[in-house]
């Protein structure tokens, strides 16, 4: 392990996990703390989700969205993969020095706009100022506590021939935020952040044989689909024609050197459920607006245990690996 | 308002206050949310608290305590506060390009120590990396649920003759961090930063008749108080005598040109009970370590409604405000 941070550590890729596998997971041990996925289930009186995120993008406002639905979005969507229904937020501010009350205004109007929209309340917060030049405008952490409504039948279940769904476009949110940085915002492509509880709800209460849900944010769909099949028995392949992409982030990637199956999403979930449920719980995502491009976009495999495979519109497959540096810094 | 932000708004004090009550609350406004204490107390299956706090301190370590430290113990003790038993944690790292490995590895195994000792689990979290120079090191925040036990009687069972008391001696957290900002860390003078969870819990069970809980931190003794009596048909009188405040801390506050009612404690609650109870609350508290120090420092009164004031050593009266500006910035 390098011995300082470098921004690698915050890619959401191979870095992170390192950092999180082992300096973060040996501190903090305890069963709630699990490895995948980012809520922890609690048990107690009532079983709980619980979820946090520091929102760090920039820039602040981007097509599509700005860091304040971001963090909303982004949390609710946490609790939701877990099976929950969210519930309340928490709400904590860094502010730089210097930043115009209007930013934050707008940001604090985006929130309360995303958090009526996903049925979630802000319940409790915190407000901290740094100094100029010890931050970049506002930080911003949401955590969240849903009640667990569905439980997910998990990794252990995945098998063979099941199928690997995701609910639309692949991309939208990376190549959108990093177009924005470029100053480039030419074309029409926006941010997808999305709440995607209602979506989950559906599909879990849809009866079909759901293994794993999760939002593939930073590292994007590949990433987050490495994080199924490490150390697994089983493999995934993906069949790229099949991948959904619009035609304009697919030009946005090849100009700015991105690949969108590594671009992070804010309003995408991907599935593993049963090869004979698949159509079921397709037809369900796309009867939602946040599920209409929905698409069967790959298989479980045991040719090629804890691998993710692409086969190629041409035929051929390459192997797609963890997101290894940063590809896109400050993308969430 | 100003129309940027200043230090004066992270500094717990009327600023914060604006900010939040202007800003804030009017867009995420819900019963949940509510402007008194730093936790909220959720409806839903089970009783919850759910509070939030972002740690910006500077420096990272200081006597008696560091960022991960008072990261756990802050978020302890808001949930405390409302009458909760404190059950599970997340943490959140904003991390700047740069930051050593070793200060982190430090600040997490800060973290787990006073997880441990609290009795808490740290059960999610989230990392980011920003760059070179829009940060500080770290930032950290930790969110934190726990289950409501007690019911405090609140503001509105407040009634004049009541007895205010403190768990201990006033001041030290924000003299030690201001001591070691300014490098002179020479004498006795340590962050009283502690979880006070056993405390309060031992507080709520002796069968007093306890009206609120607070712990006074930005903004100190003084802040906090005024915000029990904003508003209200009550005031309080301190007497400067009774409260307690280390030799080594009232010199270092001359020195630095601070007041130790308005320094930041970190390890310190306050409480309005009825007077008949004070004496059996003051030897509940007093038995505990934690609260050896605990006096009586004062009485709700009648004749002066809203105002909090203080009875000086040589018998003359002074008004205390909430703090007005930045009197200690970056102290938690």
């Amino acid at each position: 392990m390098d011995e300082i941070i470098t921004l690698d550590y915050g890619s959401g890729g191979k870095k992170t996990a390192r950092l999180i596998e082992e300096m973060i997971l040996p501190d903090f041990d305890n069963p709630a703390l699990r490895l995948l996925g980012d809520g922890a289930v609690l048990p107690g009186e009532a079983e709980l989700a619980f979820s946090t995120d520091s929102f760090v993008v920039a820039p602040l406002f981007f097509p599509g969205g700005d860091i304040g639905k971001l963090a909303v979005c982004g949390t609710v969507n946490d609790l939701a993969m877990c099976g929950a229904e969210p519930r309340y937020l928490s709400c904590s501010l860094i502010l730089e020095e210097g930043l115009p009350l209007e930013t934050l205004r707008q940001v604090l109007a985006s929130m309360k706009k995303a958090a009526h929209d996903a049925g979630v309340q802000i319940v409790t917060g915190d407000t901290k100022v740094v100094e100029k030049g010890r931050g970049d405008g506002l930080y911003l952490n949401t955590a969240g506590i849903g009640f667990i409504r569905h439980r997910l039948e998990g990794l252990e279940a995945v098998r063979p021939g099941d199928a690997v769904l995701v609910s639309g476009t692949v991309g939208d949110h990376g190549t959108a935020v990093m177009l924005a940085r470029t100053g480039m915002m030419e074309g029409d492509i926006r941010s997808d952040c999305c709440a995607l509880n209602r979506l989950a709800e559906a599909m879990l209460s849809s009866g079909a044989a759901v293994r794993i849900l999760r939002d593939p944010t930073r590292g994007g769909v590949a990433t987050t689909l490495n994080e199924f099949t490490e150390g697994r028995g089983f493999g995934i392949e993906l069949s790229e024609r099949e991948i959904p992409v619009r035609q304009e982030v697919r030009a946005a990637c090849e100009m700015l050197g991105l690949d969108p199956l590594y671009c992070a999403n804010e309003g995408k979930l991907l599935a593993v459920c049963a090869q004979e449920d698949a159509e079921k719980l397709l037809a369900c995502m796309r009867a939602l607006p946040e599920g209409e491009n929905a698409a069967l976009i790959g298989h479980v495999t045991d040719d090629a245990p804890g691998r993710v495979t692409l086969r190629t519109g041409l035929g051929g497959r390459r192997i797609l690996q963890k997101l290894a540096g940063a590809q896109l810094p400050r993308i969430c």
